[in-house]
């Protein structure tokens, strides 16, 4: 069963370093105080499309006050999944949350891909109110299991 | 969207007024200290067969902490739903949580079902760890909700 | 893939020897001319309740020249699923077609089981226009192998 | 519910009039004696992901003698799913059928797409041995009836 890290022993998630984003600009400076949920996908991952971006959008909907990003993670087929690609994606398959296109620096892997140390997408993590990684999780994460992570960080107290 | 009663204005779950237990026998007062799921159901209701029962499934398998009863609250059909019939069911559909059969009390809804004013079945219930009850709903709850909930519920602190 | 019994080489459907039935008495004979789905099912039974039966009510549903019958097989818990207990059942999960309870003789089985060779519940039996029998399953049937059986059945013309 | 145009009234199916195939180069006219089945859709359309790709995929997997064929109808955002794109779409989703790419003549909709009078994506076509076109449909179909219908098509005499 995925588990939230301990509040104890998690570290700070690292900075979303992002080209451009669909949707308002953010960071997760200034979602410090919100639970955040961050959905790591690429446009053409049927994983990402069946289940990964489906769930993120029933968050967004259900918790009004869990601040939750796409970030577009390509780490395949550049050349096809551009932001314009995007653009049309993101508008016909109705994501309607911020989604942030992850930076490349001529490496496989684009760079918050790397510092966050994902395997793949579709992947699902949460940030607590102090800003810190509490999960991590690649594949489909239940969804009684996510909205039990979800209340347990909801209920923890924002940070002074 | 179904939500939590506020701690501060829950009052106490009335007691589990129950004729007969299958699995281990249990009370409310027994378990203070956990949260307890209560699923409200009768053996030939269609919803409690296909969302109610395996719901409570699900919760019970996931999250060990959490004390998952089941409450036949029959009223109607009590000539062929009796405790004979309902052994059956509870082996036939592996549902290996307690049940408490609803005592009957000459009244067309059982004696646990009015206390609670319940509607019908299937009805979910959720009892904090201090045996306030924080949730009651007739038919389907959305998994991502309930999880929060419970999340939320687990996140208390146990009363002294 | 499950597939039809060629029609060369079926043999007849034996009768349906049923003690009462729900709906409108009737027999295989009778439906001669017509292409006839039989449900075999026991109504404790899970997979009967979550796939079984709702197929056969699709069926019912959809191709209204498609004789859909019921057969309620019990060869297990017969103290708690007798006539009254099936006609609950029958009211409660919506079941229009007609449906048979099968003849019991002594023996484990009952009649009308132990002449088809039946493993288990659910089992769906096909019959083609001429009273043959032409498929027999336990468990699950693809929609789309079935829906292929069925066209395929009715395509045939009827005997003379 | 969906059917058949009866073979006395169908009309032969046009041309697909294809600039580019993905898999092996086909044709109509080659599959004359097979019952067809093609699925028009586009890459970045939500509904042919859902359900009309996977129900082609299922059709392909399940009915060896079905001809599948899918049909890329581009009509909106042809900038961003060109045949580069359509490519990575294809072996990210495991279509193993071929498809053929519809032509533009520089009006919205592409010429097969006109020839069929479609409506939108996903449709999905069945054409009979003899050539004909049996059925159009615009969005889902349900697998039981289209089962029927193909197993209706391929219980009918291949033409001389």
């Amino acid at each position: 069963m995925p588990r939230l890290t301990a509040a104890g022993s998690a570290y700070p998630a690292p900075m979303l370093d992002v080209t451009q984003w669909f949707g308002s600009e953010t960071s997760l400076a200034q979602l410090r105080g919100q639970v955040v949920m961050i959905e790591a996908f690429q446009m053409l991952c049927p994983g990402c499309i069946s289940y990964g971006l489906p769930q993120a959008q029933r968050v967004h909907k259900l918790f009004p006050d869990v601040a939750v990003l796409g970030l577009h993670t390509v780490f395949e087929h550049h050349e096809v999944t551009g932001p314009a690609a995007l653009k049309v994606f993101l508008d016909e398959f109705g994501i309607f949350f911020p989604v942030g296109v992850d930076r490349h620096d001529g490496q496989r892997m684009p760079v918050t891909m790397r510092a966050y140390e994902l395997q793949g997408t579709p992947s699902t993590l949460l940030v607590d109110r102090a800003g810190n990684l509490r999960f991590t999780h690649l594949g489909a994460v239940p969804e009684l299991e996510l909205g039990a992570m979800l209340g347990e960080l909801r209920a923890e107290p924002a940070p002074a």
